[in-house]
């Protein structure tokens, strides 16, 4: 299931599109002052990503939220002029429903971005950007991702962000072009069978595809995976790496390059075992990579707008043929439950 | 270094504590409608405390800076009333420098907290907090940590937040009984001396405690530590944890217990072998356990106000001693410098 839904993500997405009008609609006379991204999961490293693209394109300060700080401590905290945007593909998420409804109370504006139509979230919002991705059985969350990812583009667009429609609506094909790599990835996940540790590195609007990607990692394959901001890394866990340690890397063109190359000089020099996912010749000539077709261009100075959707694709690939080729089963995880209910 | 640095903190608290009243005077005319906190490696995790701390006490919604969007991508973020504080040991930490900078000239209110009375950092800024924990010459942080987390309580006491100065001024006293432990603390480290992956497990007010132990158990002892929420954890991470698998724990008392609770119970079922850092019968009794003295009490809602710096104590010398049953020279981590100099 987990890769069958990997493969349904270019129709989801081109599906997801359709939201864009109403959402502009509805906030072409809503400018909020601050906005507050919550979520959990998978969900929650959607958020991440809308957390730069949103700062990034529109200039409005975005914070993620600690749900506790509402949930368990009680804090009355003042919402007023504040956006809150809810993320979860079941839209049951105890503590982000929980969350959203305070935030509605104290004042702010709340928006439900769910895959459910019908689920709690929806009641709870003042509005709902429906992540069109169909019903999701796989326990690890893929197509519901990207499409949440669309969702923070949809938003960032009708907050009159440096952002277009254009070059979204040419991502669906983007991705399906990735996806014809399918048969390159397994072959590249089974000379990985044996890892039981790996590092995944991002930065700026890739950081939260290493956020995703390990947590896939860990999720699917019980692969201990750390992640990092290539800027962090290079703060003291970098020590931790030693020669043949697995470490995955988004590369993608423009302003985070220089600090990626650094971090991908460094882990030759330790003799890691590198990995990368890019789209341009000059990272793909380091070593081991995966290179993908181009994505749609970004501005000048945003060169890797567009790129997080395609380049998330070959790393959920990765997880579920490097949990076959570990005998395991993506779509049965031990331990785990689809909606996990915490407050 | 690092295990005399970490004996060095009822003092160097103690002298923090001074900052109190010119800070209370700077602020007492300027609420800030938002606060956001920059900074990177251990000062990023006293920052995370800071997250919970004044949002909890204060009411302001706080975020935690993605310096990348200022200093890669440029974007030009509306920082009118909003405070931001940059939080560095040395006060030379580039991006957090740039970022303090950019928001001064964008309308922000700006303060460093900061070990150095004249480096770069008070140059910058509108206010300077600092921690006076005196010179740090370990690679691994300890004593600027609990510093920079109390730099962070008094900024909550300036903004009226719920928190008091009387309790504050026992926390020094607090963690001199804590550093007793020392030998203990010794014997169960050489029980983990084998151990390359971990997880490092806290919530609310001691989250930043997990992300802080993880980093010293990667930086000074090379061993691969995930650091997640209570509440993340169970949203996937869980599945890898297997027999045996090292598990540290923070279990305060008050609202994040039947949470923290929960998670150790999960983790007795999968039999992973856990350490719990706790001042209360309840958690101590439910295995391997550092038993603590009490921590100042905190008001009702908030019984746990008071624990992040005297539980943080045990972990710093966890690692120290980890380091050296491992054969390991904690002050000489591979790999690493003590300023990291990255945009």
């Amino acid at each position: 299931m987990m890769i069958e839904e990997t493969r349904q993500q270019p129709d989801a997405l081109a599906r997801t599109l359709e939201e864009a009008n109403p959402l502009c609609r509805f906030l072409a006379s809503r400018r909020p002052r601050f906005i507050v991204l919550a979520a959990r999961g998978t969900s929650d490293n959607a958020a991440q990503f809308g957390r730069y693209l949103i700062e990034i394109t529109t200039g409005i300060p975005v914070s993620l939220a600690a749900p506790s700080v509402v949930t368990l401590y009680h804090s009355e905290i003042d919402f007023r002029d504040v956006l809150v945007v809810g993320v979860s593909q079941s839209g049951e998420s105890t503590d982000t429903n929980a969350f959203l409804d305070d935030a509605r109370h104290r004042g702010a504006l709340t928006i439900g971005l769910t895959n459910e139509p019908s689920s709690a979230i929806t009641r709870i919002c003042d509005y709902v950007i429906l992540a069109r991705a169909g019903r999701e059985k796989s326990v690890a969350a893929t197509k519901t991702y990207t499409c949440q990812m669309l969702g923070m583009y949809l938003l960032a667009c009708a907050l009159n962000g440096r952002c277009g429609l254009d070059a979204l609506a040419r991502i669906p094909d983007c991705v399906a072009e990735v996806l014809t790599l399918e048969s390159e990835v397994a072959a590249l996940a089974s000379n990985f069978a044996k890892i039981t540790r790996a590092l995944c590195v991002g930065r700026g609007l890739n950081f939260s595809n290493a956020l995703e990607f390990g947590l896939k990692l860990m999720e699917t394959c019980y692969v201990v995976a750390e992640r990092f901001s290539a800027a962090d890394l290079m703060h003291g866990p970098i020590a931790m790496v030693e020669q043949e340690f697995p470490v995955f890397a988004f590369a993608p063109p423009g302003v985070t390059w220089p600090s990626i190359s650094d971090v991908l000089s460094r882990l030759r020099e330790l003799k890691a075992r590198v990995l990368v996912v890019t789209d341009t010749r000059e990272a793909a000539q380091l070593g081991h990579s995966l290179f993908l077709p181009a994505s749609p261009p970004g501005p000048a100075g945003l060169e890797d707008l567009y790129t997080p959707i395609p380049y998330i694709v070959p790393a959920q690939l990765f997880a579920a043929h490097l949990a076959a080729a570990k005998g395991l089963d993506p779509d049965q995880p031990r331990t785990l439950q689809k909606v996990t209910r915490t407050l």
